[in-house]
């Protein structure tokens, strides 16, 4: 039992669980805040602090996952966190389970932002969890307690949403082999049907952030993180650009499978990945290739506040100072097509890459340059040979 | 001049540069003995020895590039050095411009196979590149020298195909703003054409290979290496998949805009990628995923026959003996779309993941793994916390 | 309470805690197979499984450290792990603190060698570090239970020893200003009152491991893994080779302060990091340089049984098979000199680098080599300018 | 010939081989500005902006190599630039051999910094290494034109010297099986004769450079930092600090022996090691030991002034900012040992890490820190007991 004055915010998201949650937090004796996480000015700051960052880094989780569900944990736990300082809650509570991501995320970011802190798990706590053991224990809760109950009949998956991205894992999906139902998708479009003409649009990027969305067939404009970000997500679910289906480890050391869609997403990792190549010198790439890889990573696992991930932040923005220009790519039946690229600070060196003018460049320079090269290969050669001949002795 | 007696071994694609080439080179006193490299069993090694540990490796240059055109140098190099040894030529020739990769993963092949082998470059030989400063001279010389030549117009780009891929760049391609022509493509239809009802495979892995490939829809199978490989650039072609437009870095220095089309590549990395993550180990697939970049940047640069890349070619194979299993995937519309997987092998645990049961697997412990992962962020949020509090001060 | 008949093979050091937990053991009830680990044949193991892989690696812990205690935990634990087995033990126990490091090099070796395995931590239980919260409740435990006490007074820090190191940790060495007390070290002599007189040694090497000792001074020679390992020993510590005093990370995530002394250690490190870079490509150096920073990693963090580091054990033995030659070190007053080195297999090549012979090398070749490198950083120069001179308008 | 008016600055050291060089680039037709590159003032500025970066990065080539004569080539290079720029020259010359890595290291640093500049690298021109193939020659043709010739007999090898270190190669030492004479070492004395007492010296960071040096014995101070760079080569010279015999990898691809004497450079080294475990956290520890790697590599190389250099120093400086405290250090024969640190900015948290009181530490969150940890290995020892069994059958 907690002591009376003890206050609790909770992360409610308006499902079964938080509700059930939230009743019995106040069983417990807690005085509850329940904070309905994503209203609008979140929206903003996801887009700008968390999304942002990842596009600079081509953030992508064991060569497939965009992360959407990842950087969305550290914005809600930034907020818990603030709600609990302002209202002076010792606790913070959310509904994520034992064997997920979500519980590390959430929790990792309250201690990194407020280590005193507590943090309330109920599906770790044995009270909690043997009390309910499934649905129906929890609708049965909710009806004793004027919770009011889903009508609708749940769909035999689970489903986890935000402005990036939406997951769909658990249940029928747990089977590997099975393949998603068709109607399981909400953000996209089934490419069989989605439509038969391409949009087109010109991305225009500034240290490595989309700064203007065109869509050149009709002169639609959008200059706003916010607005630029949701109208990418229209097109690209009108193509339904932006799913995939994968089996992905997790941090608590397990291998599962989700299904997700991340319209938006989608299209500027292929428009970032682009300009990118077009403006940074190949080795500094290629650090930072490894910075990101790492980043994506952490930000999976849950360390978005800690240390190695500012750190790794910091650097990753430091290569993207002269990331600027603009993109052009075609969106249609569920691909991004690169149609073309220009920028004020490209490397790109067309008189020195052209095959009809010489520019400054000196073919014979090739010739030591390919020598020196084969030197160490040469000398490894001399060597193998050396052995093998010992060898047939 | 050349001493009267030496042999030159041209690798020799047909076309008007290497055919004019051939002619210099006799004009030079060499005996010359012209190679044309895509016969049928060198395909039948290209895609057994060479693509297929691309496919292991998930090697990709730059996350886009599928290496197409470096994965077959070595192979024909191997070919010319072998021919070399057996007709006692001391020379080899090429047409490899002076400015491009080729040249260097053609050299640095050749070198290691051969440390003896004299390597003849014609374009990077200002008496050669100086008397044919562009195609008009090159016409000239080949009608007066009874070279066949072509009677098409010449595209405005320049093309280099081979099983695995083909690249087009040069021309008007040089502009890297300018749009890929419509008509350009040759290994695959246009998406907004192709056809409105998906193929769908089922497609089997054994040490990271694929060893049978089924189409779902009418049976068709394959099981031997070449059979299945072009099996899949027929369906792969069919529906568009594979198409890239990119600027890249090549190993001599500068950026080039190149478009491929990978077909059956572009099936097998996706499909690979998912047997891979279903199969392996998280964290020997992190170690894995390094030693793939690696392996990626030295094949693009011509260092396939090097101590380096055998080293990791064995290193990526042994990370293989597990990926086994069957994916299946929809082609469509340019698309490759995961539908589902399965293995003997897998990692994958479906009742340890259960949402619905507990497993072997008790949800107390994530506290403990919170917590002490909490621990140094903790710390580092004290001593952050200290040094504001003094700059306050 | 445990049942009658539950056996629990424990981890017998001989000292006041290991004891105390045996007893204490029993009074719940466990039947107690106590396992002194260091006999004589588990020793041979250890040098040939355990050490010989980390001077293979040059394993090395946060650039100093090289992993003395980290090795003996997995070997120690598979024992356990036989005997309890053989014993049809269904747990395991050990006198580890909860705090460190060892804990969880024990569990996680035991559990990837025996998922069933039960593992008992006392150390970790209220129960047990509530009722012994300091030495003198031990004590008075043991005195009670009759368990021989130890007379002399103990060390105001604590220590691991094995054949690789000891560690000296704790107490009066927590504070990392303090000094080591110069009568702390035991496994070697004082540098200050040495010999002035070094000792000279021959250490083969054959696949990255040391096949043969010999003392030029007096001919000493010793052949055996283990035998050579201990005369390294004596000789090293002798000259008072091998102290560090660090502070280090934790893998729970805490620093923590060690001095440790490693003779044998030390000087192998030194001879095979020299027969290494006289023997191995460059290229396959600095890739297998990036596997052994991991694989020490996981060694230090109790992953040696984990699928990664048997990988990474694989490829890091793989780059090894050329690794052989003799290296020639002088001893003395705490340092060692590698004074020359040779090798059968060696990629040195006296002729090619000499100053006064050309050999098969051509100088003018570098230019070439010198200007492509150079292409990039000048459309880097070429780019900064345009900026710069932007900015400046 | 040249242009009568054309302006060459010679990177001159006084030695024999840039005396003839001058006197023969003026054959040539140029006009020839000598420059002697050790004055004052370069001093400062190679400690402050070359040797300080490459402290807080622990650079450190092939694991031994402090790149003391890589970190000099640039700030030579540097001047150069600058003298020709504002001579008006257009041409620079050098006296690095064609086999060398200084010959890389400086041209790439011109060309980096101003791409219109040629340079003149008479070692690697037949006509002049043709004309001058051994010493007497060059002495010969010093005596015809009057130029100062060295009186003292030529040492069996070759030296190159700076602030930071000496370099002894080629002629006997060739051999790597020799060992270096006694007689060589000329900045560091023998450890055998060197004083029998350690000095003592409190070394402070700020931001991981030093910024004092004490010493504690006579209470010697030193705050710029060329006279602690100065002092602490004092020191450390005295005591036999600082001298490598090792084999390493030249970057034009063959391997060459090399004998090292860096005093300051290795006490540095050990110091800042050790502030830099002290106040960094782990993981961000971690992932500069990666950059750092490669930054000694570039640096190695000759790619100071690149735009990825220039990045990695940025990113290694950030990782600085908290790197401050003072290490006490014992110099004694030849050793550098670290005695105690202590800082205002430490994660060391000295009640956490305690064994005697239990802190803000949960001992019972180890448990479910190593079970979570197990997860991952048992489920690999599942799957491996399945494949064995099967393989049993």
């Amino acid at each position: 039992m907690a002591e009376p004055r003890d206050t609790v915010v909770l992360a409610y998201s308006g499902g079964l669980d938080t509700s059930c949650i939230l009743v019995w937090l106040k069983e417990q004796g807690y005085t509850v805040i329940a904070f309905l996480v994503y209203i609008q000015d979140v929206c903003r700051e996801f887009v700008e602090e968390f999304i942002w960052p990842a596009v600079q880094a081509n953030a992508l989780y064991e060569d497939r996952y965009l992360l959407g569900t990842a950087l969305a944990r550290p914005c809600i736990a930034r907020r818990l966190v603030l709600v609990a300082k302002e209202q002076g809650a010792r606790y913070i509570a959310h509904g994520a389970t034992g064997k997920g991501n979500d519980q590390v995320r959430f929790e990792l970011s309250c201690y990194a932002l407020c280590p005193s802190i507590k943090v309330i798990a109920p599906w770790r706590m044995p009270e909690f969890y043997q009390r309910f053991p499934g649905r129906r224990e929890l609708m049965e809760y909710a009806q004793k307690h004027g919770i009011p109950v889903p009508v609708t009949p749940k769909a035999p998956w689970s489903m986890d949403e935000n402005l990036m991205h939406i997951s769909y894992e658990a249940g029928i999906l747990e089977n590997p082999k099975n393949r998603a139902p068709l109607d399981l998708y909400t953000k996209t479009c089934d490419p069989t049907t989605s439509p038969d003409i391409p949009d087109e649009l010109e991305i225009e990027f500034e240290k490595g952030v989309p700064v203007k969305v065109t869509n050149t067939k009709n002169g639609v404009t959008h200059r706003s993180a916010l607005e630029l970000f949701m109208y990418l997500n229209d097109i690209a679910g009108k193509h339904g650009v932006g799913r995939i289906d994968i089996v992905e480890n997790r941090f608590v050391g397990m291998k599962s499978r989700g299904i997700y869609e991340t319209p938006a997403g989608t299209i500027l990792y292929h428009a970032h990945l682009d300009i990118e190549a077009f403006t940074m010198d190949r080795e500094v790439r290629k650090i930072k290739q490894g910075l990101s890889l790492k980043f994506s990573e952490l930000v999976y696992n849950g360390f978005w506040y800690s240390p190695e991930c500012e750190f790794l932040q910091h650097c990753i923005a430091r290569s993207q100072e002269a990331v600027a220009g603009t993109v052009r790519v075609s969106v249609f039946k569920g691909q991004v097509y690169v149609l073309g690229r220009e920028s004020p600070h490209s490397l790109y060196n067309e008189e020195l890459v052209s095959m009809d003018v010489q520019g400054d460049y000196e073919p014979a320079d090739a010739t030591g340059f390919i020598n020196i090269n084969a030197l160490r290969l040469k000398e490894y050669h001399r060597l193998q040979s050396k052995v093998s001949t010992k060898q047939d002795e």
